[in-house]
């Protein structure tokens, strides 16, 4: 579909994340979402549990299963020309259901994967109710076992000591461990109103890893302070499917109301642009091109 | 999840279209945009093979296959109280698929299907390119094997000929046949920007069957005109991702541009409306009541 | 396709496990074997996980997900007239995930689902390692939310206190619960190579509920003395798997062998008898009679 | 898993085509039939549309979409070392759908496809029905689109000229033609009981590309003739599946019969041998190895 960068996506994914700039990664819940987001000029596309989940219908909490998660962060990354990082909860069950979710990602052009150190099912980190951490020895074995495992495909520890109420120390401490188990990035998650915690963690962690964030509770931070403070990547997990709900909630009401589509038009994207989206025009294109190709083919024969 | 009505969907369906009132559909693309349009109060949910493809990244031209828009039709119906129409094309092949079809939505709950007398694989009817009919004997056939092999899955034959240029004539003499083969409705479709074809085409049926209509080039055209004109049901098919386009399109862009999500904040949905959506606190009360449920009955014994 | 009886599938289920027969299910991993299993007179079908996996070349501990084990006991009812009894490893998760898993069989027209009381993701009963059984009111439960919340779905306990070397207080206790619960069945398992345990389980049970057994290691055990003993049902939970895995193990080794398949031949099954349990001839039949039907329909009107 | 050559699985699948052995293919239904065919020392596993239709019970007739197939065959791409060629049909539809079909393939994995000159839907090439050719032009366009589009999966263009009636110059006009648009190989299908007419074609064309037969009807011809004659690659198609049948029919009435397992366990698989092809002790051992591990990073810490 679109011309493709040489490196293949998970070291483009690696290298983002090694790089001087602060990455920037959207989430999306289907190509078309994630299409959009490139098209934007997003760097990453974060293959959200919690877009998906929603665009289900179904609360973020390991109801949905790995096959449903893989086929979305799949099918993203088959739409794409930018890395899909996936987000894979806390793994899925225990280290034997990370290597298979390993193998699968790594087998279908699925740049990375981060999985999180809280107990199977998880339950979505902004909601109140069972944040229970992981052993830190069950987790460390896990990136250990993905690490091992993979070709290329890059693996992102996410510490919800923050979220689970276990304070810096821990997250600190697991920060280290999972480094030492073979991580390739650590994602540092807060729920608070201001990004002081992170900015504490970003500070206090000593190792080499590259760290991401996900500013969806302090977002009233900017990129110029992530990349000042040295954060390698920001995901902004969840405001495309956000911003679709709202357009959606107001146009569908309005339309029931009015009685007729007239009055939305203005705020709808005409078909012309779904077509285009869908790369209805190239398909045709194609289409036209083989079947010529086709014709000349029998023909020089006769 | 949702309080069921004791009749069937599929029953519903069919009273919904034999009834007075004119009933409205909206265009889903998965069980959240699905469960916006029940909630906003539409009476049915069209499963639309443009959003869904859309959503895919794909054309709409028979790219995805019957199994994934099945897949998105039943997990509609999954998570909602009101009927599901499925967008079923030409009905993915020769009368053997769409025999395969059938049983395969029947078994799933969804309440209704619509066929189109196009060729395998169609192309998007608003799409200039191949429009070309199925032969009449077809399409026919394949009408009579739907409705002698469901059970009560409602079937809705989709006239193409305004669309496909064969001119009012030959849609009404196709009417007269599907009505014979045993078609419920008949959904009359045009891609002028006024209406006059459909109230034409409404007005010179002289059959039994409910006509149902979309109303997506002809935008200005209102409920209480189609009502009074004798339509049974009016479909707007595409509107729900349109508005999403459009306003995932703001939000990235302006997103990006900022360097940071507060300003889009007052535009995408909160956190607490996602949660609300994905029914994040019903799950949550019913986990602590079962697992009350269980300590109990295990304390009862000792 | 088949003539179904009236009776849904889950009633029919019911009835069996509630008459005075022994019921005889067959274990499968896919339509053709549950097919072969219908034919030969095999009362239900098991949709079984042991074989489902071995047929994805993966190990019987919940490497494959819900929607795996979905799809399969899917296609299998939608195969057959006999009752699909799915099951269901240990619920796939906690109770939020029994419940969506309920409610996902039972939307598909499978009758019945079985869950074990060990912890997710469980291990084959039969293999050495962790069979650690789920805290007894986590359990019970989740037979309390799967029974209250499904319409007629049969739900089926599984006890593995005799598996986890608990030994028979233990499953005794837990039956009494599960009862109380709101279980429809007990499936008592044992891996001994002498079926007393589980005699000895169903006289010392005095509850109502049907008794379920699995004779995969005592398997000197008869049909007769089953009955006699007065248990409802016996899965035969894996034969049709190993059977195909001996005889294709063979004659893979002997075309490999022999270079040519000449000598196979008599140990295969005809192409006319693989096309038979396909429904070729039925499925060209239709055609046929479809084709011409419309045809006729298209012809009158003119 | 196994252990994999560097080279990628279609580059190693070409290889084998263009090598001076006669490389054997044998079909599978799933990963269990691959890996069984794998381990009888087979080089190349065919995923055959006729097992895997038949596996689903249903006929051999595009009823199956193009992602059950796609199913099939990536899920035994990755259960195996030797590459995998996939039984594509006629494409599933037109050259946009061959060209969907295409990067799908690609992308996960799969060494080949092969695609046949007849119409969608396609009837097995075994029964008597509707065995029209495409328009030459028609699938020359998809043969060219199909291998200017892929990176390096392997395109075999079916011939089925001498299945439909059409004759031999008919083939070899088609084989020349096929060659031009840019196909890998040929594969020529006859339905006689004896390979005269492959051998006939083998000899008559004179083109560049290996040619690949399926001994099937022609069951007396040994791998030295096929040798002899310069076939590059024979598959046993759908023995595998045969077998199995054969096997479970027999099995499955006995234990009906017998009232018992008992005299069925010699020609069963113990279910060691399950659990050695499913990998469940190399999976506890990895699991071990990984808990270890875990453990020990997180004591080094303390």
């Amino acid at each position: 579909m679109s011309q493709k960068n040489t490196a293949s996506p998970a070291r483009r994914l690696l290298d983002a994340l090694r790089g001087p700039q602060l990455t920037r990664a959207m989430g999306a819940h289907n190509p078309l979402s994630a299409r959009l987001a490139e098209e934007a000029g997003f760097d990453v596309i974060w293959s959200s549990g919690l877009e998906i989940s929603a665009a289900a219908g179904l609360p973020d909490a390991n109801i949905l299963s790995m096959p449903d998660c893989l086929r979305a962060a799949t099918d993203m990354a088959a739409a794409l020309s930018v890395p899909v990082l996936a987000d894979c909860d806390s793994g899925f069950g225990n280290v034997n259901n990370v290597l298979h979710m390993i193998r699968s990602y790594e087998a279908r052009g699925v740049a990375g994967v981060c999985i999180e150190d809280k107990q199977f099912p998880k339950l979505n980190s902004f909601v109140e109710g069972d944040q229970e951490l992981a052993p830190i020895d069950d987790f460390a074995g896990k990136i250990r076992a993905a690490t091992e495992c993979r070709e290329e495909l890059v693996v992102i520890a996410r510490l919800e000591a923050l979220i689970s109420g276990q304070g810096m120390d821990e997250a600190l401490r697991r920060a280290e461990i999972y480094e030492r188990a073979g991580a390739d990035a650590l994602l540092i998650h807060s729920k608070l109103s201001e990004p002081d915690e992170v900015f504490a963690f970003r500070e206090a962690y000593d190792g080499d890893l590259p760290v991401v964030v996900v500013p969806t509770t302090y977002h009233r931070v900017t990129v110029a302070e992530l990349r000042q403070r040295g954060f390698a990547m920001a995901i902004y997990a969840n405001h495309s499917l956000r911003s679709s709900i709202h357009a959606m909630r107001g146009t569908l009401r309005r339309i029931l109301q009015d009685g007729t589509t007239l009055h939305v038009e203005p705020d709808i994207a005409p078909l012309k642009e779904v077509f285009d989206l869908q790369g209805v025009h190239q398909m045709l294109d194609r289409q036209s091109h083989y079947e010529a190709a086709g014709r000349e083919l029998a023909e020089v024969e006769r």
